[in-house]
């Protein structure tokens, strides 16, 4: 008869998260922990609860005994109210996505987004040179980026977006933050200066996913000196990060991030070091798995032959 | 890699909970049937919540992706108008201990006091007389173990009470639902002649639990004839239990029907067959390991030749 073993209660809470591939990279690392890992995703969509209600809805989980919580759109600023600490990462992001229910009751707020991109980015393009990037994308995921990116080591980055003045606000304060770089908003209008002058490209706005495809940019702007990073991740493979290979650039998929945070998550909830590789091989598997049972679907919405050369 | 394992969250509602065997002995069924199967306390008394929060608990428990809730003191009635619907059991006894929450939100109450005991009953005391039983106890548990006996085709059922009128009056509920029987409630000051033309006597009240050592009654009024079953499980040797085996009589222990209502409340939640010798043979580990760690603490507290030779 087996001794009772050590369990894990993890909640993911957000808006349309049912088809989160987290849950599952969580409970199948885990398992591989020998851990009793059950990863629930509470999604306020299917709940009918506004966006207000992740204080609820994080009191309810510590009364519950869940041990706890990656938090996810629209609520990573809105949980930071109701949380008893955040770490100073988080603080200086704004924004939360990973909160520790400790024994005592009392809620820490972490946020693995910027750290789990950071991770993915260093194993995936290592020596990357780091002098000039230029990142399109300026929301909650551009901003982890970006702080990511600045931790990294870029001297000048250059955010753009399509509201420009988010552009520019979103680089005043990460200038701020990091006075020994250049941090500058510009405009979709010098994208192809900015490009020519830049080492890499980060893309960070939902353009090549399945509603959103396309290129976010034109893609004959790039040559083989450039490294490119995109965060979208369904697909895997984006038209961004298929004609960028094709160009002969180092790329980044936007699984590396995905599964980047999970790792730092895993790691914080549970005090025990995963493995990052086992990790994205599971998300891979479950990416694949998905795209299969679209392209059963969907006869033309996937491509299998480039699926399967990947 | 593993495909992802059906799984269940199952929470224990109730005062004091923290110590109760039930979570492991679920997780432990529920590893044996290969599900990831997380049972966690839920602790009123720990959380500073009244009893009537229950209703709130169950709600919070649906939305934060719980499959079901076992319910226990003191909240075993209150529950009731929180729920959707009940079953006819429940609605009778006016007690739920299990409620199922499915996948529309729809929460189901039911009673596997009853049911557990009933089984249990059978299980473990094959053939026992059904002509006369007395019962002492008239509080909820003695209220389940009343209809399962009833339900079992007891056909003179005598309730004493240390408070008459409870007695009365809950001999009279159940009189109003098996017609076909006699029940009636009864003084303690009637209790030897009772016992005298007795086929078996149940206990339902706390006396022998460490904090209430003793026994509820002369044992020596039992003879050999007499089959006795105790509900305290804690200890597993209660003196009734260990002074009517010594008498000759057939003895049900207490343990018998706290597993008989978390083999219910198994097979509820999952619409799996539970291993009910399974989860007795766990059950009366954790209590053995639990009675070890108590006597190791206090020498004098469980005398372990005893223990040992069950």
């Amino acid at each position: 008869m087996s001794l009772p073993t050590e369990s894990y209660l993890i909640g993911l809470i957000g808006d349309g998260v049912v088809p989160s591939l987290t849950p599952s990279m969580h409970e199948s690392e885990g398992a591989a922990h020998g851990l009793l890992y059950l990863y629930r995703p509470i999604d306020i969509a299917v709940l009918g609860l506004p966006a207000e209600s992740v204080g609820d809805l994080v009191r309810a989980a510590r009364n519950l005994g869940y041990n706890g919580l990656n938090i996810t759109h629209p609520c990573k600023q809105l949980v930071i109210e109701h949380l008893d600490e955040i770490d100073d990462d988080a603080a200086r992001l704004g924004a939360v996505n990973t909160v520790v229910i400790r024994e005592d009751g009392r809620t820490v707020g972490h946020n693995t987004d910027w750290s789990g991109f950071l991770s993915a980015f260093r194993a995936g393009l290592p020596g990357a040179a780091l002098g000039r990037v230029v990142q399109l994308g300026a929301g909650g995921a551009g901003s982890a980026v970006a702080y990511a990116l600045l931790t990294a080591g870029v001297e000048h980055l250059s955010i753009v977006d399509v509201d420009a003045s988010r552009a520019v606000e979103r680089a005043a304060e990460l200038a701020a933050m990091f006075p020994g770089a250049s941090v500058e908003g510009r405009t979709t209008a010098e994208l192809a200066s900015l490009i020519e002058a830049a080492d890499g490209v980060v893309h960070c706005t939902p353009t090549g996913m399945a509603a959103h495809p396309g290129t976010p940019f034109d893609v004959s702007l790039l040559g083989s000196r450039h490294w490119v990073a995109d965060i979208v991740y369904r697909p895997i493979e984006t038209q961004l990060v298929r004609e960028a290979r094709a160009l002969g650039c180092r790329v980044l998929d936007g699984g590396r991030m995905a599964v980047g945070q999970a790792v730092d998550s895993f790691r914080i909830f549970t005090g025990l070091e995963p493995d990052a590789e086992r990790m994205r091989a599971h998300f891979l598997e479950l990416i694949e798995r998905e795209e299969r049972a679209a392209s059963e679907a969907h006869p033309d919405a996937a491509p299998k032959a480039e699926a399967g050369a990947r």
